[in-house]
């Protein structure tokens, strides 16, 4: 380690020492001498936990991770966001001491959380969320610091997922990449130059209200034309509903009749099965995610694009509509190494960000 | 210093002592003494010079400025780019030689120069440039950095201006900055988390090749509907001819039967003098870079907007016209506290940012 860092062993001993007091590492087992003082293998200690939280629009996960991010217990929840910061914090705070009880764990080290809407990271609350109503202010970091007796960081979802991608996923070392989450809302998780970029205002990444092409579609924002106000989660539930009820697709509407509802399940269900108004459905909105990042592609020049979200898993037409509309529309030079893969952290992805995100902070400040 | 640096007194001593050796700084006059060793005001050398040249499609511009980059001599001429890399470099390195003669610099400590097209920084070359025809692989740092005997970067010309900018212009100390230039093409240069970030292929900001809504122009990058296609100093000629002969405008008839030709400055004076056809041309041109401008707006939240390039001279009605859409157009939390704004460096914004660029080499590597 003297070598490695070019420091004094002294000043290595005293530094170790300094971390085993903080219960950050731990000397695991002497090794053989090389003469002088035995010397020891030094490792990040075995007891270190930290806390993953994702708060979804439907739904609520957490993990308990070890020093390594390694995920040592997890559980997702139903619950709707709109109840409010209080009822939703408390269910995510009963979920994470649970799996921390069921670990035996007493003290986390940290505790992070993704949430579905922009966050001002530096006071740890959310700005003006437009599908969470009553948490716009609301000091959900330093909430979780004071349950937890723990440093606690918030960031936006697609932001955290762009950490637990590069952490477990199939980003790895990507420097500049881009996690584009298609779900009930369509957002985008930016890391350039090796740090994740929130924007000016937390912002940064709104890809679904990108005005498109051929759309007057209205959106929720209070515009026409936005991304997902043609495609996401609930425009192709209206758009299936459309499409059952105007008997161009006999499957989406004996699906409408058993189930009482059509959702992205339904759609891709169908699409699967062959359903030609669905496969349509599924590509048009392929094409549509296409145009909005082919022009990000010849804006960004990312190192690779990552696709998550629940609306990826409706079939493979998505996928390659998409790639296809980006590989033709955006700059040759910007997508001549460009690869455009689906996540494969699947649902833990977003706690394990949002555990990354915080061990940076607490070995930072461990400094 | 030793306060103010948290070192002791000799260290500083050590250092200051080595960064004279290297003619960086120098001691300026003695101070009135606190008791003690008479200290003395240390200052950036008075001899430090840098090179800035910027190449751009239809002229080389050079400046020699000092240590803290004022501009102490500033030309520029005319020149083809597409004459390729040798006669132009050789044009650029005389310019910038005669303006170091007529300040009697013998040697800049380093020299930077902005070139219009992608640009692999690491290698000091450019990439596939589309405008710049036997550019493409020519080691243009390499070639600077010997016939100057100093270091010299190359960066793509937006990159550098956007440099120029927060160092003499309106961006200060903007750290997430777009600087947008409306001229030949239109590209953009990106600062985010306050570095200059260039993407994976040193192509990102390549907003020219974006896909607009409205449009089914031919662009030389073989696609359709690019937003460059469609509003360049290039289109905006195209369309101007046409409008002259079509009748439909009689005073750009007239201009072309004066001048022979129609550039963006004909149009720039016929609109000024309330050509309604010229007016319509700017104002469409507005209302297309302000649609691109408020998707890359929602998605990279950007503190400031700065516009440059010489179509920003046209008339007042194009930034009237790119405001209102991105204000219309992107996200509110986006845009709430967004200026946009066009740069007030003008010419000299791409040889300041060039010398700026160098500059941080030159300290950096002196540490």
């Amino acid at each position: 380690m003297a070598e490695h860092f070019d420091v004094s062993r002294s000043a290595i001993a005293a530094e170790v020492g300094r971390l085993i007091g903080l219960r950050l590492v731990e000397e695991v087992e002497p090794v053989a001498s090389r003469g002088g003082r035995r010397p020891a293998i030094i490792d990040l200690a075995g007891g270190v936990r930290f806390v993953g939280i994702a708060i979804g629009a439907t739904s609520v996960s957490a993990a308990v991770t070890d020093g390594c991010l390694q995920v040592l217990a997890f559980e997702r929840l139903q619950c709707d966001v709109r109840q409010g910061p209080e009822p939703v914090l408390e269910l995510a705070t009963e979920l994470s001491r649970k799996l921390l009880r069921q670990l035996g764990v007493q003290q986390p080290l940290g505790v992070g959380v993704g949430v579905p809407g922009p966050v001002d990271f530096s006071r740890g609350i959310l700005v003006s969320p437009p599908i969470m109503p009553g948490w716009g202010g609301y000091p959900v970091r330093d909430f979780l610091a004071q349950e937890f007796g723990c440093p606690a960081v918030m960031d936006n979802d697609v932001n955290v997922m762009a950490l637990g991608e590069q952490h477990a996923g199939v980003a790895g070392k990507a420097e500049n990449l881009l996690f584009v989450k298609i779900g009930t809302g369509i957002g985008c998780g930016i890391v350039a130059n090796g740090d994740l970029y929130r924007g000016m205002n937390g912002c940064a990444g709104d890809m679904g209200h990108v005005p498109i092409a051929d759309s007057e579609a209205h959106c929720g924002c209070g515009n026409t034309g936005c991304l997902e106000a043609s495609f996401s989660g609930a425009a192709l539930s209206r758009d299936a509903l459309a499409a059952a009820r105007s008997g161009s697709s006999p499957l989406l509407w004996e699906l409408l009749d058993r189930h009482g509802t059509l959702t992205a399940v339904e759609v891709g269900r169908a699409a699967r099965a062959g359903d030609a108004a669905s496969v349509k459905l599924v590509r048009d909105g392929g094409r549509r995610v296409g145009q909005v990042l082919a022009g990000v592609v010849s804006f960004f020049n990312p190192e690779l694009i990552v696709l998550g979200g629940g609306l990826t898993l409706l079939s493979h037409v998505l996928l390659a509509e998409i790639r296809a509309v980006i590989y033709r529309r955006s700059l040759p030079l910007a997508t001549r190494s460009l690869p455009i893969m689906v996540s494969q952290v699947g649902q833990q992805g977003g706690v394990i960000g949002a555990a990354r995100l915080v061990s940076e902070e607490v070995y930072r400040f461990s400094r």
